[in-house]
């Protein structure tokens, strides 16, 4: 058996405000800090969990509570990988927008949709240009992105780095951002197109999967300090 | 031309306590986080400085200034890479011992020469066992080192993962020991046996190489905040 840990960043500023994110780097909130070391208290107490590796995105509020998590959990030693096929969806023209306004611009029919279906693409926005994805193939890199386009680039990362690692009995803890996690989710719990708009992934709640050695699910659970 | 940054980690509770530590693993005082900010407020200044990777060990305290650093700089998305060939120099049966204790235990001449004599190996300590090390090689790691031995095992590091990205023309950021930045600037700069000992790398004080496309070294500056 081997355990496999989802966690989604603490509150961030943009959360706060309402706003949508997506690549735009943001930090967490002084309330997203301290989620972030709850959350690192509840994995610290999964008593079997011994992580060989943490991957996480390159966006910093990500990072940042896998590294208070680290610290608290006492392996900051472990390798810490960060790419960009575990950020954030990318919201395209969105970005920067609080969720709102949106509404008045685009109108409500257009955003829900943009919002709730699986195949929907925001506008695209501006191309990346940050020195953070100066290592990446910029034909890669999405300008906008519908929850089944982040999960196309989620999954190679998956295949390759952790689920072979749990295939060799490693636990690994992943921490990344709702939607980059929800189209995990969605392939690790064969949950459909329809169904996993309304999955909701809080900040900072452990999600701890428990796998045989075919990954086949034994065992889910959330954890929560409240 | 390239930079090379060295910085050593803000001051630790074993620093604070006067103990040999080495490969103990102790966190930082609260004013060792305080260097490390300062010593990120100068990094920052530095303007052509253009990491594309940090270096560190698999010590806490040199992962945290490295991580506090890279935060202030906003280059917390850079790839960290840990390594126990970056760790401070092995103390063997020193570790854990005050300073002015040892000399009691030991003999002031013998503590001297320990601590002094380039060759010079501290009496063995037990085996590393913790599982930090799980993916190292249990036969490479020391019992306790000479200055020289640690020199041995951190080059290799050095060749492979730094000098081959400042080659190519990409600045790198090494936040390690005391003993581990003396045993490279060695190297660097052609110190020899003797005159290495004297060689004091303070916490927290960046260390600013230029070097040229060979390699050698065009400048070299030490960046303080008082």
């Amino acid at each position: 058996m081997v355990k496999l840990v989802l966690l989604r960043h603490g509150e961030s500023t943009a959360n706060k405000s309402n706003v949508y994110t997506g690549w735009n780097d943001v930090g967490l909130t002084a309330k997203g800090r301290e989620q972030a070391e709850s959350a690192g208290n509840l994995i610290n107490q999964i008593t079997d969990f011994k992580p060989t590796q943490i991957h996480t995105s390159v966006l910093t509020r990500a990072i940042v509570t896998a590294n208070i998590v680290a610290d608290i959990c006492h392996f900051l030693y472990l390798p810490l990988t960060k790419t960009w096929r575990l950020n954030e969806r990318h919201y395209g023209k969105l970005r920067g927008i609080n969720k709102d306004e949106s509404r008045k611009i685009f109108g409500k029919k257009q955003v829900l949709e943009w919002r709730r279906g699986f195949y929907a693409v925001p506008p695209w926005g501006e191309k990346v240009t940050s020195r953070r994805y100066a290592s990446c193939d910029i034909h890669l890199l999405p300008r906008a992105e519908s929850l089944y386009q982040t999960q196309k680039r989620v999954l190679p990362y998956y295949q390759d780095n952790v689920a072979t690692r749990l295939k060799m009995g490693e636990d690994q803890l992943i921490v990344a951002h709702g939607s980059s996690l929800r189209a995990l989710i969605k392939k690790l719990e064969h949950i459909n197109d329809h169904d996993i708009i309304k999955l909701e992934v809080p900040n900072a709640e452990p999600i701890v999967y428990t796998f045989d050695q075919q990954l086949k699910i034994i065992d889910k659970k959330i954890l929560r300090s409240f």
